[in-house]
């Protein structure tokens, strides 16, 4: 079926809209299509498709230009699809409501109707943010098209309640593998149990404290968390290898280097094998055009913990915040929803910068 | 293509013969029949089928009957069918020569050879003992025939290396589940990891002391394994869940009731659900059936500690061991392999019980 978006609906609405079409990692054609379909029809934008990635820019000549970012795709449903608005429709929600739909519904909304903003912008609408990197919609064009991601100042809509957050943390996966010797369980004694082996890896999980070291102004809070476990051969075999998969996030005064090697180093009884490393990014909210921003939408800019594309923006030289009307907190949980008046709050500062 | 049985060539070529019949779990067809037609050529033989499960019995009104039972399929091959002999022709390689082609050759040579043997004997050559206890034929056997499988003693001529070995272990398995809260791993103090709280679980396992309990003189020895371990929603996510399967393999002083509540207890901080539960058997061989047979074939009798269906014997009220040419260690092993001078000498001995 396909599916068509009214881009002349308030922003709370075409958030529910979005959210109604489904698109977890993997799946986001259909919600693609329609953000296509929608956005080719207004005429003051250049539409281009890369996969399931769009973007669109105004070509108005402006001397300064800058990038409204979101990703369109979402973690698996936890029977939390599609949304529900409360009664007095003030709250809405569903997978992917805070994170972020709604911050992509603002993204269109601006798109559809700011013929003539005072700065050029170019809107991205990207695939697969929520799984492993290589499949990442935006570092794909980064890497594919990095004159389309051009731009002076760039502002990610990822969930931060409504606050300009600076920099982001890194993430680093790794495996970490234990090895035992396969035996009969009725003759546990010949072999090693691997999975009880791995009872040390979780050891060193539960001790591990938190750094929360203060960057550029703004304080970061690591965590480190076992996110897979897997081990097992056969119900009568003792197991002769567990694997647990952690997930380090890590403040922007670490570089990816010293993340992986403090992980090899706190792990270092076992094989250590890293999945992905993606780097933080400091706040850099001393940059011109960031500082700007800031003033112009208000509030008191905080640290992002969370990984976002920041990283991405910092790493092509572009400043970049989040800013978006999604809650973070309560993103991939089974209860993630959003507050309308936080999006049509959004919707406004972002006009207003974009006029004044 | 029907395979025809030599039941006068000696045991170890019998042994070969039938190892070249394949029959891996659910297809011992081809086996079973080729038994069938070689068992109904014996005059003193009354031959019932079930399936692929046969019954050869003796009629001569002896006072005490006994029951020589055994499985006539193999675990999957490994490169290791048809078999092999070395040069010498002592040493016979091939899946199920130990586990257990040889018992069962040796019980065809006693059933065809022995008219008149000293007490009335019950042949039992089933299927379907290496895979889910409710397919397998002796099981099925003594629920839908247990007339067949009367007696006042049973031998089960699975691998003991020549040796008496009384009783079994029960095998219990159980699945105990951590609970957490799911969280974004940004910000994983939301959250409460199940994989880590599965640590708790492994400290039990890797803290855990086996009892090794004396019954009826001989010594067993209890396991308990972590056989599987599984946890994790996806790269990003604090998982909410984690699952630990444990197979407890207990001795047989220890009813399947007493098996359960002692698992329940370990783990009483956790959900646990019971997966599977066989009891064990006591050795018994303080009968007088089970004595006079092990004064007869000699030796020192030891307990067994894997589970057989000596287990299904007690369940009837049969005194029942386990003694047979095979070796257990190998058994299900790519290398499986049997000495020809156990299978003569297995024969022999019980030859020898069933004559004086």
């Amino acid at each position: 079926m396909d599916h068509e978006l009214d881009l002349r609906a308030d922003a709370p609405a075409l958030t529910a809209a979005l959210t109604d079409i489904a698109s977890v990692s993997g799946e986001e054609g259909p919600l693609a299509d329609a953000i296509e379909r929608a956005l080719t029809r207004v005429p003051h934008l250049v539409v281009t498709r890369r996969g399931n990635t769009l973007v669109a820019r105004t070509a108005l000549g402006r001397e300064e230009r800058v990038v409204l970012a979101g990703h369109i795709d979402t973690v698996p449903h936890a029977a939390n699809f599609p949304s529900r608005w409360n009664s007095e429709r003030t709250v809405l929600t569903g997978v992917g409501t805070s994170d972020m739909k709604s911050g992509v519904a603002v993204q269109l909304r601006l798109a559809a109707s700011m013929a003539a903003p005072n700065r050029d912008v170019t809107y991205v609408f990207y695939d697969c943010e929520e799984v492993a990197v290589e499949r990442n919609g935006l570092y794909k064009l980064s890497r594919s098209d990095p004159d389309l991601l051009r731009g002076d100042f760039a502002v990610l809509l990822e969930p931060s309640g409504g606050v300009v957050e600076g920099g982001c943390q890194g993430t680093l996966r790794a495996a970490i593998a234990t090895i035992g010797k396969r035996a009969h369980t009725a003759r546990s004694w010949m072999g090693r149990n691997a999975i009880h082996a791995a009872g040390e890896i979780l050891e060193i999980l539960r001790a591990w404290t938190p750094r929360k070291p203060v960057v550029d102004g703004l304080e970061y809070h690591e965590g480190l968390n076992a996110v897979a476990i897997s081990g097992g051969v056969a119900g009568n075999v003792v197991p002769d290898e567990c694997v647990v998969t952690v997930n380090y996030r890590f403040a922007p005064d670490r570089s990816e280097r010293a993340a992986e090697e403090y992980i090899r180093e706190l792990f270092a009884a076992w094989p250590v094998e890293i999945l992905d490393n993606a780097p933080g990014a400091r706040p850099g909210l001393s940059a011109l055009a960031a500082a700007s921003f800031a003033a112009a939408v208000g509030g008191t800019p905080r640290a992002k913990l969370g990984w976002t594309d920041v990283a991405r923006f910092a790493e092509l030289g572009i400043p970049a915040v989040n800013y978006g009307p999604g809650i973070s907190e309560i993103a991939h949980t089974p209860g993630e929803y959003v507050d309308a008046r936080a999006i049509t709050a959004a919707e406004q500062s972002l006009r207003t910068w974009l006029t004044l």
